[in-house]
């Protein structure tokens, strides 16, 4: 509902400059600090993806771990971690990405899915997609399919949501600017 | 229940020397991906909880802030991120805690509670409990008080459960080793 969506658009907050100059950081703190937003973000997710086949929701560090948790329990689904390099033991795959310099990597474990599970990947935030698409690919590398994607904030202007669509994903962010 | 806490322990598994030589890792990625241990986890909590005065959930970054959303939405509460330092926006203040060689240093936001607020912290592991003596120091520090401490696993001869109990903490960890 709209109602809905002014109340989380409402409660995220600008930070100018923020991690360095001329980048305006949308602060997503205020809206999981609010109770009623984590009620809200998980019954529009569902809202939303409840048509979808979901096995597994994936939730990219760290920010992505509290709405991959809370549609993991709207979905009763379990919580799959994707993480930066070298925090997950085991046997696992790695993916680098580009980061503003150079790159990053993002690492899931092998045995988190099974072949053809479904996968609905879930994280604060969407800008340039290399973060969402990094995390796709360790997705399919491991032979599962990506369900969508989850974002409570998408910055339009970047052009992650229009490349993700474009390769044919479901993307769903709640706030778009 | 204790078939709750056998359900948990049965998915934990061990990794010897993980991360490094001589540590045994216990990996908590198959329980949260468990869609049933997520149900068990906020009932347990809830339960050895819910006579204690709670305004928010703290979790500690970052498989800490899984449990946070599952308490914050048991107890209809919003979840504050302790975070690793650099990555908050806005006046914040900073914890600096031991860890293997060195200091950490753990940040969270100064608006993120009033004076008085009862906070709940949450994570997944308590080891020598430094971190959690961190997160203790910066809610006591903006003059919050902590409701207790939450943890999935406790390492009981790591000790950090006996020094956060004997400074009065209320400390709950479901599986101990």
């Amino acid at each position: 509902m709209h109602s809905d969506i002014s109340h989380i658009q409402d409660l995220i907050k600008n930070y100018p400059n923020f991690p360095k100059e001329g980048i305006l950081f949308k602060d997503i703190n205020p809206v999981f600090r609010d109770g009623k937003s984590l009620d809200i973000l998980g019954n529009h997710f569902f809202d939303k993806f409840h048509n979808v086949d979901v096995d597994y929701i994936a939730g990219i560090e760290a920010r992505g771990f509290i709405l991959s948790t809370l549609l993991g329990l709207k979905f009763n689904k379990g919580v799959i971690m994707i993480r930066k390099a070298g925090k997950l033991p085991g046997t696992t795959i790695k993916q680098a990405y580009g980061i503003e310099y150079g790159t990053a990597v993002m690492e899931l474990q092998s045995d988190s899915l099974r072949i053809g599970d479904r996968i609905l990947i879930a994280d604060d935030l969407l800008a340039t997609g290399g973060t969402a698409s990094a995390a796709a690919s360790l997705v399919e590398d491991l032979g599962g399919k990506v369900a969508g994607f989850a974002f409570v904030i998408e910055l339009s202007s970047l052009d992650g949501g229009k490349i993700l669509r474009e390769r044919g994903y479901r993307v769903h962010s709640m706030v778009v600017y």
